[in-house]
């Protein structure tokens, strides 16, 4: 029942990164809509280890394939699924994981929840592949958001450390960012991010970090209060990309060291709109739009598969044991979560409109 | 569909500050369970302005009254429903905020979604009074969880910049917290908190802080990879909570600037079970519990109701307009949060177990 | 998790028939619309057993009392909340039943289900009682839909073999059916059915009967294939009211015995309206509202508790034992449940709209 | 949002008839679980057309392939995907269809609901071929029932007015009617059945009937009380089969004739365990398992799509125009709709364990 998001839009994600296939299914699409396949196809690049988006070199295998839901490319009502199949793996560098989980990684806990029936290999369903189909199902839904004026956008506002600048989040300039191969407002600052992945890469250790995104183009009045504010169902759908561990909205944990005289958006008028001076709210109040942008940072953590060796313990023998992972393993996720975390902003939208 | 949270255990809550009563029903408990209803009175007690939880003169009025699901104080499989009656109502300090919205308050949002139909008074169903249901419904939870060995806690961790200790995250000592007036880990800590919220009362300001919350005894294997993992739902529930606008697992925000080969938790054996050393995965790894001590922060703004004079606009004329409110405000809600946020982590997990 | 419905209307029900109080929750209705009280007190009083709708004496605790969700009688878009205290109730007829389970009644089951701690007292939540939340839901829906032009209405079709007069399943004429104190299409055979009660319960015995309901004005294209279609949804929640055992939608079992050249309704013209000359397809086809008047039947089996002796299991001693049931139990409960029909599917269509 | 059904196994279907391909997602199954994928095959054969399911010559195109969540043929708890490629279509026979509907088809209404983006051919998702994916997470489902004991069979009761013998309500014998061609329990009937179809075949017309479906070996208590009872639960499932139009249990609209004397059934001891010496509650009271065997009979409407000339009407022109449908149609889906009776019952029993 994890693998299932929304209630007006319900999204269904399954596959392991080593069976057969990876897909999912979104289904109550209005029909009509003519998608383009190019931009889905561009928007799941930018997730893809080793692809520059505008080469025409794209790697067949990570190609959705539309099974059902589209008829010559405009919805057709029904639920559309798509599938990506699963190549160029590599299941030798998985067997001793069983006994032995890697630290902060999944192995461990899917190990005693599926009593040792998990699928280990690749990280079965944890696995950051399991974002492909989440992107997926983004990039259709912000086509149809697109429709209503509404953008969802994100950059890496910090790895390591090294902090980008941070959105006008009274009126969000999302600058292209997509379009860059690293995606960063101020690429000065984006250069001295790649010199610290680089450095963790040589002493095979890994860094973490912090993504900025913003909705903009939200009517008033989306969200309900209690339990299906935007908070809740961003959060609930952004906790679902791997690696995440905190989201804060507006001056999140930072206005929580200011005086409500200091944090408090004063309301103003601007050519008879409704706005708010500053946005310290991001965008919600009360669990609901106010119509100022929507703005949320999300935390990384360092990706746990690390190449220095590591103390873990052999489940069987319930014995301290050395581990040393093998294998490519990326000392940075951050660069590439940014489209997944675009993505779960996405399909919760669609799921509030 | 906002006040509705759950599906093996839901949990729907009604009421405005105004209406006649406020309340909740919790379907899907277990029969057979003695219900401790002067621990459930204790809980809320916490939340409650004006009250010392040990004394007896408890305001009759804030007592919930069961109207189902308990037959002589144990619970017989139907549906749970409490209401608590409202009064001590002064309706008069509101009627100006319909026209006038309140900076960083539900008002000008819920105008909005329900065409000025919204209850305005005391803030309708926007209102810190709406944590009542809630909490009670995460009293009945803590009873059900600690048949299973399940302890939630919570302290203010920080108010206005003043820090109190942290838990220690490997081996939670909840100290007893909740028996305090003034629930922190430090009392020296919490002297100085205090002295901060006077002073923000005296100058018609407000503060705000961070709660910090641990859930010990879960069982290794919890939770569902994605969609529902443990963050998932747990902030799901907890930004239910009104001036929640961030929240964060084990390291959070600090993790994401560390290397992997620091967050990383090395595993290792226990009198014979398998722990981590340290815990910066806050006890869940994948979405899924790991067995050790699930530890999360909450971010609060400061109240948005201060007194003094602040800029908004009128609404129908469409201009701007000062707004000084009056009447009876909370300077900081944190403390009285804190029992809302063990209540929205106990409804979490009822809904994982 | 058996007490709620509904998605984009939630309802939530709660109470047993001797608890202090039942109720319903209806979460989701939009705000600002004004409801007629007198309206909903009439549709209730159409199930409450000794009640001639028309007189001004009511009995003062069966009127709905609402708690939450409506400001000076027009709904504020929050959760509408409304109870109905429980009197009148002899708790002494029910002490024996929780070892000797009546037959056709859910004591047996519900004494298994809860381990012996369901509430045993006028049937617990099983109820026939507990129809009066679901009906009070269902006027509120019933307004809601008016304001589209979507009419309910229902009669009773048949009791203990008698027939009415079936409606013009293509113009479906009410009959003004609510304002009658035994709704049938033809009074005379009414006259009958009423002959047959009596009868009935001279002879401590009980009759069932079958309900014809319709629903005129829905648009075209309501509901979605395969799960949740219209008979999909009629069907979950008509199977709510206690005693229903059968459904059909249009032709239904006599249809499975026609040809397809008999069977199959022709479309054509009428005043550029697209319809069907004859509506054995029940104004539903793949699931989805065709434009035709909806209409279903209801089977209901005759009142399990009759006072005649019969034989049952002492459950603690597993032998048989007879079982003799006092009180007052009504022989025949087809003409309280049409509003209960009308409320079910007005719920229903509430969730499709 | 059709195309969804369930919570603790969330079920989701998609595809055309004419897309790439069809499937189902099958999600929360326990992991552990060796699956037998003959009897997979075998169950999804006696739903397909021109299919001997003892035979070794399966058309490859109709093979489910399992795309995720089993590992070396045993369920590793991630969510399972199968897909149906499709083949064997003829677009050319459905292209005037979309301006002129088939009477008792969902043309007209799928034309309306999508505004003409619809997928025609075939019938879209509407088709009979969608009861493949259902078949396929019936099949799976009855796997791990069986594991406890429970057993799910259905048959033929009636075609064009033929009558086969009923089960025996309180010890059902399912007489391995899944093995045989045309599953009746008394096969001279089955005779006259096959006579009454080959003869609509002869005159370009159909015949509908009515299945009957009996579950045993359920344990007493499974259910809920008012929403989610078994009946409700069934009948939202059995619905999504096409042409179902009444579904009734027990004793259903014929036991709503009888007295209750007569269709109450007493409790007695066999063996140390209660029953009931009749079974006109067919296993349910209350919405909840007695432990008696569940039987119910579902109603099929004749197949729609007949050969003979029907009056219908041009959308565009908004005139009648006559309509003749050419190609290949069943005269009669009920035999082929069995397994999908008992499929949909065996989805229904998953969610309710």
């Amino acid at each position: 029942m994890s693998c299932n998001f929304g209630e007006k839009i319900k999204i269904t994600i399954f596959g392991q990164s080593h069976s057969d296939a990876i897909g999912v299914v979104v289904d109550g699409l209005p029909a009509g809509k003519k998608l383009d396949m190019d931009k889905i196809y561009d928007f799941m690049a930018r997730r893809a280890p080793g692809k520059n988006k505008f080469s025409t070199q794209r790697k067949e295998a990570d190609l959705p394939e539309i099974l059902s839901g589209v008829v010559d490319g405009t919805t057709c009502g029904a639920p559309l699924c798509a599938v990506i199949r699963n190549g160029d793996t590599r299941s030798k560098d998985y067997e001793n994981l069983r006994t032995v989980p890697r630290p902060a990684h999944a192995d461990f806990t899917a190990f005693f929840k599926h009593n040792g029936f998990n699928d280990v290999r690749g990280g079965g369903n944890f696995s950051g592949r399991m974002t492909a189909p989440l992107c997926f199902a983004g990039a259709v839904s912000m086509q149809f958001l697109e429709d209503k004026g509404i953008k969802i956008g994100a950059h890496i506002e910090k790895i390591a450390g090294v902090s980008d600048k941070k959105y006008n989040s009274v009126n969000v300039d999302f600058a292209d960012t997509d379009k860059k191969e690293f995606p960063v407002l101020d690429d000065a600052q984006g250069e001295k991010m790649r010199e610290k992945i680089e450095e963790a890469r040589k002493n095979a250790d890994s860094v973490g970090g912090v993504i900025e995104c913003a909705i903009t183009g939200l009517p008033v009045g989306l969200g309900e209060p209690m339990f299906d504010g935007i908070e809740n169902v961003i959060s609930h759908a952004v906790f679902a990309v791997p690696a995440v561990k905190g989201i804060e909205f507006g001056s999140g944990f930072d206005g929580a060291d200011l005086y409500g005289s200091e944090n408090n958006d004063s309301f103003t008028v601007s050519d008879g709109t409704i706005v708010t001076e500053t946005n310290n709210h991001g965008g919600i109040l009360g669990g609901i739009s106010s119509g100022m942008p929507v703005v949320f940072r999300v935390a990384m953590k360092p990706t746990p598969s690390i190449g220095q060796s590591q103390k873990s313990v052999n489940l069987l023998k319930r014995e301290e044991e050395e581990l040393t992972i093998i294998g490519r393993h990326d000392p940075c996720v951050v660069p590439r979560a940014v489209p997944c975390i675009e993505a779960a902003a996405a399909i919760a939208i669609m799921n509030l409109i």
